[in-house]
């Protein structure tokens, strides 16, 4: 693990520890679970930690310090993955854990502050819809009532914990105190294309972006399209591409991303004029108060839009979650250790905001985090065709081990 | 059939010949349509007229001038309908039409000019897909192609014809020769809202306006909605939404009518970026160049909208039919007489292209025609809801007979 080539290739290694043989498909608590990690605390093990996995299923090493009254400065990410995943989505940042363990070891340099590199069980919430249980569970923020949730193959996720050999009783066993951690760092492939558009090979994360999500129904009145003069309708569609057209240019404006996934028009036929259209928008920002200004400002022009041309809209918020920054003092070590990485012909070190969700978030509950982006091949996730350069690892290495010398000396 | 209480009673009693009971669906060459013509022969009959059923199913009425010398003036409509249909749609031409006769034959008028009466039995298309069958055999426009169309029964043209007792080595004796035809005249409801939105009980159709239809299908790429910045963005649906609010500008501003009725997303989800969008677009216009030239700016317009955006467009034409224009004594005879049987308070009387297809589209390859709107009830057509007043059918009927004796004189 001492490499960009040999981190790729354990990740490529890990990759064989799936469900199905042809794709990578790696759920909480399953068989699969198990067997990363087991791989995981034999590869930990390796490197000189001592390894256990913990109350929820998350896999542990450790590498002790020579001054045990300090907190443990934490590495990690997560080993768990979607439906016919990627290589690289969490386990690169668990295997660069790994490395910058193993290089200390190797160089035989015992830092004052104990080391903990984490492979979080369940980030993506695959199996049983909710996110981040694995980092939920080390951060004290586990809610009973997810026992009875009923996962995608008709377990409970209480039933789950007990035949992979858990204790439901004993999760918060797993959970941190906030007095044991110094910090959180954990390095993860972008899942996005602006490294790549900007040819750096790596970026600083200064916050994780907070997402809102809507379902907007639109009302208007169908038609018959051959006798009904532009004048005289109430389109639904007419309506909605002109907000959707507006989002656009709002989120531009303020710097945020804003979505329309999906959009369906009823009734839905070449001769209709459509009477109702129903979509979606998934609006984030690096700050809440961008997102929600930026979204009142769109829901003001879409009230605007329906008096002009007397349509009603019906808005249905189906998912809230708050951003969550960086600590600055992390910002600033990584920016150093990544400016000493990549050199600095290339300017200043990009500071990105993650669109995408991470076990940081729930770890934000408990300790100060800090985030690295390492460039993925046309910004593709979630998706076979996942792919990293070994040239960007060895950065990545180079970057999170001197930002972990810096912060555990 | 003197006025409009009595013809609104009779399309009332017309849709109780259907092939469901609790709604009306009166489809070509089935039950209902030989009931249906029957019932209009003994109305036929009653207003003085010689009846006979012609070699495509269409019922036709004869009012002999004393002229045998001079073609002869058609009035009429369909009597077939959509399934679950409205009253009027139809029926209301054909009553009227017998209306106009029964004055005349009560009067103990004798026209110079012959008047003929038809109910064509198909104009919808609804059982075998194809409009116009009725008024096509008597324009001597059938084309052989179509016996072997399989009705949503299943059973072919060819069969239904025999089943219904016509012979289909016979149907060209359904023609008629244009040295015949005087010309054709139809009263049909608006299917729209502008005499409504007008105040006008009547108007005068100028052309049936020419439909284009196309599918066209938007490509771009998909991706994360949280980590793909705007700028980096090759969005379908921002594609297409930017399109439709062109569409509508540049339609608005041809004062014609395109249509969006339908649109899909693809993957279409809430947390993924559109990396396709399909999506119809029906224009119309009263003439065929200017519906071209919209079109052609759209087209003009998509193309930069897709070099701007990245996406690729690809256009599918699934429907194209030429305007037909109303002859201009015709509208001039209508004219006159909707101005004598409305008053001139209201203003001139009002003009207007028909957005839905008609039979005159088919009469016009053998005759000059003419139509003459009736205000319909918020334009709602093709539904049960459609309904008329019957102070608007008396003016028809005063304007469709003033019409009638100018012309037959």
């Amino acid at each position: 693990m001492y490499n960009g080539d040999a981190i790729v290739a354990a990740c490529d290694q890990l990759a064989a520890i799936s469900a199905d043989a042809g794709q990578l498909t790696r759920c909480y608590l399953t068989p699969e679970h198990a067997r990363a990690n087991a791989q995981l605390a034999q590869w930990m093990q390796d490197a000189g930690m001592q390894t256990w996995q913990d109350a929820a299923g998350n896999q542990w090493g450790r590498l002790a310090g020579s001054d045990p009254s300090l907190p443990a400065l934490v590495l990690g990410s997560h080993s768990d993955s979607v439906i016919n995943a990627g290589r690289y989505d969490g386990p690169l940042g668990v295997l660069l854990a790994i490395g910058v363990v193993a290089r200390l070891n190797a160089a035989a340099q015992r830092p004052a502050r104990s080391i903990e590199v984490v492979a979080f069980a369940d980030e993506e919430g695959t199996r049983f819809g909710t996110a981040l249980l694995g980092s939920r569970a080390v951060a004290g923020t586990w809610d009973s009532a997810w026992w009875d949730i009923v996962g995608r193959d008709g377990v409970t996720l209480r039933q789950a914990f007990v035949d992979f050999g858990l204790d439901p009783e004993r999760v918060n066993e797993a959970a941190l105190a906030p007095e044991h951690i110094a910090g959180y760092l954990e390095a993860h492939i972008e899942q996005g294309p602006v490294l790549e558009a900007e040819r750096r090979s790596l970026g600083v994360v200064t916050a994780i972006a907070g997402a809102r999500r809507f379902v907007i129904t639109i009302s208007g009145e169908a038609g018959h399209a051959g006798t009904t003069p532009l004048a005289l309708r109430r389109d639904a569609l007419s309506g909605a591409a002109e907000a959707i057209v507006a989002i656009e240019t709002l989120a531009r404006a303020a710097g945020i991303v804003a979505t329309v996934g999906s959009l369906e028009t009823f009734p839905g036929a070449v001769n209709v004029i459509p009477g109702e259209v129903r979509m979606t928008l998934d609006i984030r920002a690096e700050r809440d108060e961008d997102r929600d200004r930026t979204l009142n400002g769109i829901r003001e022009t879409c009230d605007r839009i329906g008096e002009t041309r007397g349509l009603a809209w019906h808005w249905q918020e189906t998912h809230s979650a708050p951003a969550v920054a960086c600590a600055p003092r992390l910002v600033e070590t990584l920016t150093k250790a990544i400016d000493a990485a990549t050199g600095t012909a290339a300017g200043p070190v990009l500071r990105l905001a993650s669109g995408a969700g991470h076990d940081g978030m729930a770890m934000a509950a408990v300790c100060d985090i800090g985030m690295l982006f390492v460039r993925c091949d046309r910004g593709i996730s979630h998706h076979p065709d996942e792919s990293v350069q070994a040239r960007d690892v060895d950065d990545a290495l180079n970057a999170m081990s001197q930002a972990v010398s810096a912060l555990v000396v």
